[in-house]
């Protein structure tokens, strides 16, 4: 058993019991994105989130101990998404790459958006000519540091 | 002389003449997020907002008409940016692909964000702990049509 | 199981049971097209139409709950498709992309083709020197939005 | 010069004279998509279509005499396209390639739709809830031969 | 059971029974060529020809019917083979590639040599130097159609 | 200057000037197979032959001079051929490679066919049903040592 | 004029002068390990470092206002680097890189080492046995944040 | 049972177990950074050592012998780094690549840094505006023989 | 059972019995360049070579039959090998590659040093300064024909 | 001016005069393998030898300087070379690379063979049955040391 293991195992259950994603984050107490990625092998839990999990997907006691481990991250299986749904977003940095670059050098100066101390959310904002989908990224800016 | 290389001219025209983004996205009327990736030689213009441009960074005719076409668009020149800031959006699709599209599929069914008929928005977010990237994406949801 | 396995089953059931792709396209009541993506791991299908489905192919009750789960799209092994069949449409996109992409815009402006809001034909076409494949394809155009 | 000189030379002649690939396929006599595709440098003209398409350009003698040469074929720049527009055509390969084989298959044995004995139709299909693309594609069936 | 696994089922009863390609061809009553293409999971046979297949390989019923199904083509790990021999044949394209091209619209103007109808036949050529792997493809032309 | 100018050189003169291959190939006294790979920079020319192909294209001394050299081989601008017409002999070897290799194993045993210490000829091969290209390759066997 | 200009002028300037990286950094009056970062188009500088290191090369004013631009960074031409110095830190990646995250993970728990908030020393280890190369990375610990 | 599958078992018996890497290493005796990434597969133990290891873990007699073979090294499934963590590296060698070229030879002449007559020191660094990771690497300096 | 197979079963054995290549390749009669390349899939053994092999690493009959088979060869995971012994003999093709070919064109004209017709001897070469490895390759010198 | 021009000039200055590359290693007092590849931009000369290798070639001051330095090596332009001559030695790497690593941990242990601390000697090896090119290899044995 690896950490791939049990996010099949927690999808194939998920199928099974039919259970939403909003309904876990509820339960661990937490938003639901950065609880949906833990899920799917992108976070690692504490133990009494882990037990949460284990048990709303019928997990082994093992499978609850590796929820707990630091994983190896990357959940896409090539360096350009096949998914429609996941392509968009990559296309979103071909596109856009260069103007993130160019607005937040001009705003903050030499840096980045961490990817880490970071959160988001998605929701979905109702449009009479069709609802969006709405996602809100907020990540510390780390300049560089001169030495 | 092709769109690469008004781009070109654009970029060395804004080093020299000290300009900034927000202000040319200013004289054009529009978000400063559009402009921009407009003038990296990502989206078309229409004549007037040309003109404009074209004043801003002292761009010759044909120039100005270049920016008229709507571009081969793609402003990066690997799969996987080696540039940080930009590195870090590619790894949020890496980290948070699969829960976006758990997260969407669960709110609104099999179809996609469009990255077309989209806007977005980008600000400092003032935080005692350090100033934040604050990035607002809304796109239309569409769903796959059966037939 | 995964939505693999539940491919893997239908491909392998239909050679065992020598059904027909348009045969189970009747049955569910939607175009041969769609419901062959769908079988083959490219849709989403109702509880109704799984059912419809997963009593053609013999599936069993997860299996069925699978296929109404919205799928990791793209169905080819590699970037180049090695078979020719299949690479005779990547063919077409590397020597008429350009010109998909200067006709479109000539006639719509700046924006693309829909992928999503989408519907294709395809059709034998009888033909004295030899029958011709037919495919009509329909997507709806969206334009790059400004803000 | 080579031949990718003539097509840049055709490009900018376009911006600047302001023409039409339509206007330039009537002169010449053929369908908008195949003259388009030759002047974007994927087809060979012959001496009197070159000579039309090189006075509509104003291209020189020796560009008109590249213009009848079959020219090393591949419009874009990388494997999988940038380019949003042309990239929704390598996503519906992605995600219809086994469809189009397994009912390409279905109806006519093992083979394939020829890309050289081809022609296509790109046309505007009005449409209240927006226009749609809409592209026929009709290449000849070619069965694999035993011997 | 897919196709790869009756090719994997059919070199294993090969190696332990001690077959020839040459020996099973004359059963089929075709080329070695086809056939062992056919074999190696290349070509889909009629139900007379897999059922000869079968019977001199001691397959299964199911891999029988699979032997009929038009299979996912491309018999090689990476884009460029590593096994010697075959590369021999991928270094003689990088060499002669350009030299096909050259020769073949000298003789024919513009168009393909068919990879589908098509034949080859492999012959050891006795020389008293060493004998030689003889080996001539005769592919039906197809020009580029105007339309 | 390198070799690749002199080969763009020979092509710009080609065009210019209407040769065939086929009469620059009598003149140098070889296969006109050779002799265009050798003007497309793949093979090196004695310096009678070279000067006879630099007067056939009025090269310039230096040019002369470069034809003698032994020339980095590979005619091909990536790994996949994008030009149809050179795809076709990639794609047979991706249907047929194993094939090749069966056969050759099964009739000299564990070895290679030499792309060195070989020859080829291209014919025109009439056919009622459409003329035919014909390519007759043949090449040493090599066999593996043992030591 | 671009980044990668002012890169290469600098570095014809350090081999014509025959300048060492390390008087130009005390000129900065900052750590030669940023400095040459910088020189490498890889940082930006303040004006007035720009200013310093423009008289130490001999730049022009449109170089100097490069050198406070933010670049494009990513200072290789390849994945995976071919020189073989910088290809042995590659390679103490590869062979590393597990060993990096698990004792981080273990000391630390699941976060990253910054590269931005980042710093870095290079000395000579004298050493009978043969001088080291020793290398002193500190970068900031940042946590996951969970929301 | 290979390599990979003893590195598997470890990493599941320190999970099962809740071994730290550090207590592993003070058993066997040596820095923490060798150990782990001998048990990580990439390098081979002594017996002695592979016996303390092997007990440390439970492991089976035969997965004690695969420890005493040397591994074929790289412990990273993608030429980039998909893992933030690890990418941090990787994106230090593209940003400060060629700077840690251009110091070393300007300090030592043409040559390398040893990565096999190496050694890494990770260490907590206490800070009050955040603990930093600092990581000491000492490699032999290796200067190019000219012979 | 593939020859993949055989060869992890070929290792398996080793490591348990603590056998020496060196000792099966005098079992066999041969070097131990070649017996070792064959135990590892890379060569085709005789009938009675085979026998010697499988009675070493107690094979099964059906691994012996394959050990007689022409495999697929190709040893390494990736185009650039990660493990560094392997690498260093990659580097050495990327820094010495044009030298080979400037030096052995001088010496011998175009052609290419046979990799069929070849031997190879691995030595350790002592030394004061510690030992070296010494590799002496000698292929047959092929010539480019000319036809 | 960079050093890959520095390159270009030699091996035009080469094709000029007519000169040998085993002359200039005469010239310059080393083996004709380490200056053919400081000759081709792989090693860096001292300021004698550059003055040598300047003069034989005709080279200006700046060339001179440039020949100093130690330059990016990698003289490849694709990672699996297209040359057929190159081409062979990556085969034998791919053939036999799991060899050389067998028998250099059988005889050594765990380490590698130095590619630095490495010399080269290629000659012609007389043989009646044609010339052989006998190439061998002396690199130090560096052992991974524990710590």
């Amino acid at each position: 058993m690896n950490r791939q293991d049990v996010t099949d195992q927690i999808i194939q259950a998920k199928v099974k019991k039919g259970l939403k994603w909003t309904y876990v984050a509820t339960k661990v107490g937490l938003s639901k994105e950065w609880v949906t990625a833990g899920c799917l092998g992108q976070m690692a839990f504490t133990p009494q989130q882990a037990a949460t999990v284990a048990e709303a997907f019928d997990l082994s006691d093992e499978a609850r101990l590796w929820l707990q481990e630091a994983p190896y991250k990357g959940s896409l299986p090539s360096d350009v998404p096949t998914d429609p749904l996941i392509h968009r977003f990559y296309e979103l940095i071909n596109v856009y790459g260069s103007t993130f670059k160019a607005l937040i050098h001009e705003e903050f100066g030499d840096g980045i958006m961490s990817a880490i101390d970071f959160k988001m959310d998605l929701q979905r904002e109702p449009d009479p000519a069709g609802d969006r989908v709405s996602i809100t990224m907020s990540g510390k800016f780390l300049p560089y540091k001169t030495y």
